[in-house]
């Protein structure tokens, strides 16, 4: 921490400043400047606030210069994290795609879905359940219903199953079924959703929020984390800006950000993040040769009927075609894909 | 809903999407253009979602030309909304004014700034025991402890108390203490947490999220007033821009535009909207000029040692001098103040 | 600034951080911390760069903690530029309102405006003889026509003329009839027009971007003053954000925030900041609520018909009730109006 | 264009809609919903503007169907604009690569770099010899000079030279030298500037502004379009958000949306866009792999020392190993380079 004292600041405020920062039991190192002086602070600095010093005398300014967060940054860590999970693995060098329709619509939607995309190698099938929607009167998902019929899903097909936890009520029910439990972006500063989720012992997709920067999105990981689970699948999926021709703007940026400053994998979800189905391709694209360890792609059979999110899924047609695309792809960053693994 | 033909559109793709409207109980308007054509929707569009018809062969675009929210609406309910609580009342002619730390930190403190607030005719107290914070490492509130303090207060000294539910877990025990419960910002679309709201008899100040439109803000409103709980206030505490200066951009445009489509009370929170505590007052005395019901403000006796938001927090002093100002300026706005009652 | 080092710096890449600032005749000074290194730098820092020491081994992250303007700062100046121009003031204790169509339709229609905005005792008419307009088929003004009809409302009613400069071109032209000469919200940062207007006489009237923090535009203002104009009034109109309802989102935060940092005077543009008519004048109240120096507003006597920007115009008549509420709330934040002038 | 009349408006009311969109040559189409009737208006839409009828009475939202771009877009033309220029195109199945260092800074500077790009195949140089600078104290490019030096590297080396225009005044001498003259972000609203360059038969790289919507900026190269330069390359370049952790928002989802609504090429500047150098290369792959007919890269051989934007520039050999990624990317994307074209 450095603490900017104003034009002329009297030798009584510097010591004040001075003894406060020494009563906290940090040092005080004092920088003299051409015009202004400065004060910088070692020690143990998370304790102190910024407010507190800026609320003194001849305080004009102070800066924070080291990270707050801890267990997710890549210092405490330096190699990647590596999640394996039922024969897969998140942020190695094998790209993972999780697909599946925004919702469970009824048995045989998921089903015919799930089929569809377990003959092009996917292990992975995202569904949702319970659904966090703007609207009270829009589709909330099928409940109880669509967390049996993932459960019946994963036993006869034998996928591994992602679905959103939308608060802690129902969360106990969704970790028995959930290989990965998704934390929705809405859901993103939930603090105590995320509490609850570090407890327990599924992986966790955890999706940047609208407003979250890259330093939010890293906290709240530091949340699950610091409650014992550190199995954080960090989740890019579009921010708010000003433009109104895409539903959000995907921030790609933030994957070779998180990159270098974390050593969680970072996944990117280009169905929600454009929002427009046929532009889905080419930001998936964009993604993985960013470095994205993974993509979350909606794909549903009939998305002019879906219930929810259609405009932005993919047909299965459709996602072969990426699929294909991201196989020849994946060489060029230096990874491998793992499906199609029956065929190649 | 007007559905936008492609240029040239085939007339069997016109009758498909007409067939579609008709299929859904809804009625077909054909508008010829000079250039192209477009598809009026009349009946209970609702149902229907802008993504299935721009899924269909030369649909170009589709507008969606009536409000999601109802209840909240002005169309639904003309008048404004008046709260009559403990012999106060918000969004009538009277500015309502709610004041207090940002965390209960200890019994000593919440009794000191709440006899404080007394004096000065400040009837509602805002405190927090469950505190949402960004990092896991910093302080959480007293929780259990606080409330219990709260409710010493609310006791001892007859004040009203307005403190935040985190989450449904602790909303009961909340629910018994406060005379409003207060949602925050991050919590605005914990879609699970505004439904148990919704259920209680407590009023609700309902806070803006950093990246919510005036939009989704209305429709949060409307997931509670969908339960049943008709009390709710809304709150306007900035939103996220570019502008690093201040802690948020404190949007008052929100106060008269939601004057104009909603019926519910509308507040400004000034201290987390700018949250610098020496340009709380101008913003406090800007959201009063441009129409808001009430405001409410973050106060403590010590700001120097607050544990959160001491930075953003006015002394009792301070807080006097701005009361005087919003006395004056309430005539000028039509509305009188209720603190002071004593003295005046 | 402060230069972070990196977790176990080797010796040599500190060192050769510490000669590169001695080289730039700087001073480095040391700051060891509980687990990193920090090194503060002395003197004209202005001649160093964040990236030269980004670039260099074991540098982890650049700081700096001195403001880039100066001579527009409060430091260089702490008492209020206050401008006299034709017996009004601008930046003192006096509001200040500027009023008119957005652009020049006619000679009649001008003088029509001009004739109704001098009897309520506007000295300052706004017109647009140039028009910046987004589109390239929309009406650009009606140029040489528009600037001699409002030479002609100067000579014959006795009013000074705000204007704007599109280009450098025309600015000749412009500043012999300006007596204030307005800088667009989209030439904020054209910087050979600042230049150019930096070397006029003429007061300046500098709105800030669509997209630029306060910093940059005191750094515009900064332009203009380092040219020998040190009469510039800043104005707040409007930033870009993810809010639809309104047409730009007014950022008042802006006033204090430049007020505190600038001896500059700070004026508001409602009409353009919030863009719907009816929000003007809860707009204009608070930002004068909040400090501002005064206003500009877009008034039209037809503004059904006006060729651009009708929507977010004021008739006479709602305008003349505007300045009946700023007359009554001027003494609040203790000033007064140069309006109204004969009645009173 | 569909105005919506409020909640039961009185006929006269509607009548008077109907008549002033027929006094303008339009014609009125009544959709009676169940609540709310609308009014379809088709014709030469173009000449009416929301804000007329907003003003009128018992309308209460007036939506525009139609782009307000005509000849940039892709109804107007369907197949892709290819510039041809020296032996290079822009546009259609080769990738052009444009690079070079931020600005001229001397003879030997600006010649050693121009030698190691055309060693790697590279045809077009950029650098700017007038810079427009947020500071006025930043160093502001070498001007004449630095065009004189470019004019050399022209016509010792033969590469085509890129550089901006800050304004019109020095506009002809530039496009004397420049192969294509760039118009940087912020004057991408200088409509002056747009139409002078439309006047040119130089083509133009016409970059998005940090506030700019995607329809900003077609409706910015349709002024250049409407002089009669249909040569217009646009350039994504990032965007204001709230983020902080890069210097913009290099916003990609741009480049399908432009490729969907506009005939014309569309680049992406990952320097500018992220700022960092080190996660330019990914930031340009991502670009490719979404459809980015090209890049515009700043490569210094000296980053630490660049007088500007030294810290987002690659060194000569950084960039060698993007370019190879380049071209092992583009045939994925049904596309090929033409650097390298020597050794291959």
């Amino acid at each position: 921490m450095v603490i900017m004292m104003k034009l002329n600041a009297p030798e009584e405020d510097i010591q004040k400043v001075k003894e406060k920062i020494l009563s906290k039991g940090c040092k005080p190192h004092t920088i003299i400047g051409s015009e202004k002086m400065a004060i910088g602070v070692t020690g143990q600095t998370t304790q102190l606030t910024e407010g507190e010093f800026l609320l003194m005398s001849s305080v004009e300014d102070v800066y924070r210069v080291s990270k707050p967060y801890k267990l997710v940054s890549r210092e405490m860590k330096t190699e990647d994290t590596v999640i394996n999970l039922n024969g897969s693995t998140f942020g190695g060098n094998e790209i993972a795609i999780i697909a599946g329709p925004c919702s469970v619509e009824s048995r045989q939607q998921i089903f015919d879905i799930a089929g569809e995309l377990k003959e092009m190698g996917i292990k992975f099938l995202r569904a949702g359940a319970y659904k966090p929607r703007t609207s009270p009167y829009a589709f909330q998902g099928l409940k109880e219903k669509g967390l049996e019929y993932l459960a019946d899903v994963k036993k006869e097909l034998g996928m591994s199953i992602v679905t959103e936890a939308k608060d802690t009520q129902t969360l106990p029910m969704i970790s028995e079924i959930a290989d990965i439990i998704q934390v929705g972006a809405r859901n993103m500063q939930n603090f105590s959703l995320l509490e609850a989720v570090g407890e327990l012992p599924n992986p966790v997709l955890l999706k940047r929020g609208l407003a979250a920067t890259i330093e939010d999105l890293l906290m709240s990981a530091e949340y699950i984390l610091s409650q014992g689970n550190y199995n954080v699948i960090l989740c890019e999926r579009g921010i708010r800006t000003f433009e109104t021709h895409t539903r959000n703007t995907l921030d790609l940026n933030a994957v070779p950000v998180i990159k270098k400053h974390s050593h969680l994998p970072i996944f990117v979800d280009p169905s929600h993040g454009i929002g427009i189905w046929d532009k889905v391709t080419p930001m998936a694209m964009a993604a993985i040769a960013c470095g994205a360890d993974g993509l979350i792609i909606e794909v549903h059979n009939h998305p002019e009927n879906a219930l929810s999110d259609g405009f932005q899924s993919l047909t299965p047609k459709n996602f072969k075609q990426l699929l294909n695309k991201v196989e020849q792809l994946a060489p060029i960053v230096d990874k491998k894909v793992n499906f199609y693994a029956e065929q190649n």
